[in-house]
């Protein structure tokens, strides 16, 4: 018997004694682990700019997922597929009446994505698993760790959970090529039966999500932990602009009717209505598709998006009226109409449960971390949880606010400080700080 | 016998006289032939829209070229094909020292194409043969009607012709899903002899193309012919525009270095550049690509093209100049590096021959039809042509300028008019207008 078995043995002994709280308290998150496992995992989509396309559905989603699956058997959870496709790693509890306390995040990536959003919350909660196996330690609920299918896609997972998914997003063509119905399909789920992937509120006594801050916040200020007191609401417009196709060549400069430049026009009115108001409201057009998009062809189509994110409903809608109303005025001036579908992708603001918060922020202090509460200027899985759930986020800086793009850094310490403060969380609701 | 038939032979029994050119005169262009042969000549590639899928090389291509072949060897032509490919139908001269007066355009169209670009010039070459025929008129020089090979995909026929197709062209893929080399081969051409297809300065007396016009100008001002002055020159450029990819939800307003913003000023810019000089230049940007392209991620970068195209080299010149300065400013200021790839697809302006305007001027107004000089936007296979001969072109107009379009439309009138002006054009260069 070598030393680190005898040590386990002496440690779950320890473990079962009345002392138990004490020793939890010792346990600390293994920097050098999650670090080996967060590079393991940016293997899968890795691109030539240091970063991960690891696009939903894809096969380098696959390969990902199939690794966060041979983690979660190889820490001793018992690993399930619901039906959207969301990985569920489950570790029994003493008392098997209990609701379960859930915490994870997703390994999908955008196009172009790094290697942090999302995989420190998935790979910090297998380290919580990792800590309570090694420490022997038996909650009273029991505990699930989840990754979200196509969380960049739409939060796809987390909806279906709450019973969101209908059949016209089924529809919705994905950036891996296929619907995110076959792609539910693909990574082993049933779009026909999503039913069965939904959770009840009193199913979850607890919903945590652990995740990079994705501003500069916490990385400026030198702060370990963000307790995020909301999760801004989203809407998404496809906007289309229509113009007269016609021969670049052929047709003079006074005659046309290029959609272009109305698209033009509207994206520097975007900006424009954003950064008028005051407060921290969002707007972007992050793709573009012009038609017949020809060099040679003046465009006689072009699509867009449009995103507006605030924490107010009221003020995201006043951000798109003024939108609408600029963009009236470049339709009118340059007879391009200019029409907008909105996708059914809309998340309204979600605030955190405010004991959550507490919880949270108790912890972080007991493991003597600094944190601050801050809003999340981006979506998360945490927002649908939070409608069945009582739900709390915990965010660790990211360096210079970057992510969605291949610069994403967090250091494996920040990292730890994360992944210690969920297993601290856990476990203080674990021990009633919810009742 | 009828009278048609009495009518010919008294026809061609006064032709015979020294007063042929007064009979001559008096030859006019069949419109409702003319209109029969368009209808006939649109089944071939007909979509759904009423224009034609007529892709160079394909299954649609190839039928066509067999009716342009059979309507040839009727109006008494000797038909070979060269080994670009290209349809050249011969009647020879009295005098068979003289250098050959060649005619013509081509019948391939841009996927989505109308039944007029390029048609009504093959037809109405073929109309002036066939008004040769009827009148019995035996030219000095021998003539040769041409239907070149591809020119949407690249004016393959005509630069072929006068020896400009590389191993690299050749290997270029074609809208046909064949290369143009296989393209060559599979209308019975021999791309590794194109050398045999070359013709020779001083080979030609002089090269005329009858096409439509690509811009709106005859239709609007009720002009009958267009004397082209040139073809415009073109040069392409991929400009890139470098921001900062990043999460469009977390990064604030202020602290966003994004690509489509920059990239709509670039746009507005070339607009405004182009508008505000004098002149008839052009500048477009007809295709946009973001990326990563996500709706929820700021643009790190956007590649999009440059278009610009004038007579003149040197305003082409001054438009981009104005253009990269303009982009000078936004770079800076948005702290977006903007660059520019030029593409190897320049053409320079091609101006007309001025004694072939001059004629072709000439025979319209002997017609009795109105004309004007009007450059021509778009590239034709008399650019190449003009490298080795006298050459000119003749617009007829087409109903509200738009062409590469299932909603061209040229009357029959207006195609008489041209194939009218053409023969007359022939006649006055076969009876010593070049000299």
């Amino acid at each position: 018997m070598n030393s680190t078995a005898k040590c386990s043995i002496l440690l779950g002994f320890f473990f079962l004694l009345p002392t138990l709280a004490v020793a939890a308290d010792t346990l600390r998150a293994d920097a050098d682990r999650m670090e080996q496992r967060i590079v393991a995992l940016s293997a899968f989509g890795a691109n030539t700019d240091g970063g991960v396309d690891r696009i939903a559905f894809s096969k380098a989603d696959l390969a990902g997922r199939a690794y966060i699956t041979k983690l979660m058997k190889a820490a001793g959870l018992s690993v399930r597929l619901d039906t959207a496709g969301n990985i569920i790693g489950r570790r029994e509890g003493s008392q098997p009446d209990l609701p379960v306390i859930m915490f994870g995040s997703h390994i999908d990536s955008v196009p172009g994505g790094g290697n942090f959003d999302g995989d420190v919350g998935v790979i910090g909660a297998i380290e919580v698993i990792e800590l309570l196996k090694a420490g022997n330690i038996r909650t009273r609920h029991p505990l699930e760790v989840v990754s979200f299918t196509d969380e960049e896609g739409g939060l796809t997972g987390s909806r279906a959970m709450i019973g969101e998914v209908d059949d016209r997003t089924l529809s919705v063509m994905s950036h891996s090529g296929m619907t995110i119905g076959e792609g539910i399909r693909a990574v082993g789920g049933d779009p026909d039966r999503l039913d069965l992937a939904e959770r009840k509120p009193g199913d979850i006594k607890a919903f945590i999500e652990l995740h990079i801050e994705q501003g500069a916040i916490l990385d400026e200020e030198g702060i370990d932990i963000g307790v995020v007191e909301g999760i801004v609401g989203i809407r998404w417009w496809d906007v289309t602009i229509e113009g007269s196709a016609n021969h670049a060549g052929t047709t003079p400069m006074n005659r046309r009717r290029d959609a272009m430049i109305s698209a033009a026009e509207f994206i520097l009115a975007v900006n424009q209505v954003a950064t008028s108001m005051p407060g921290a409201q969002v707007a972007t057009v992050g793709k573009i598709r012009a038609e017949p998009g020809a060099p040679n062809v003046i465009p006689g189509k072009v699509v867009l998006s449009l995103e507006i994110r605030d924490l107010s409903a009221a003020k995201m809608q006043a951000v798109f009226d003024d939108v609408r109303a600029a963009s009236d005025r470049i339709a009118d001036a340059r007879s391009t109409p200019i029409r907008y579908e909105e996708l059914n992708v809309a998340s309204p603001p979600a605030p955190t449960n405010e004991a959550m918060r507490r919880i949270i922020a108790t912890s972080a202090d007991d493991l003597g971390l600094s944190f601050r509460l801050m809003p999340s200027g981006a979506g998360h899985d945490a927002q649908d949880m939070a409608q069945i759930a009582p739900t709390g986020m915990i965010f660790v800086p990211s360096a210079k606010g970057i992510s969605h793009s291949p610069k994403e850094f967090t250091s494996a310490k920040d990292m730890a400080h994360g992944a210690s403060v969920l297993l601290r969380t856990v476990l203080e609701i674990d021990g009633g700080a919810l009742e």
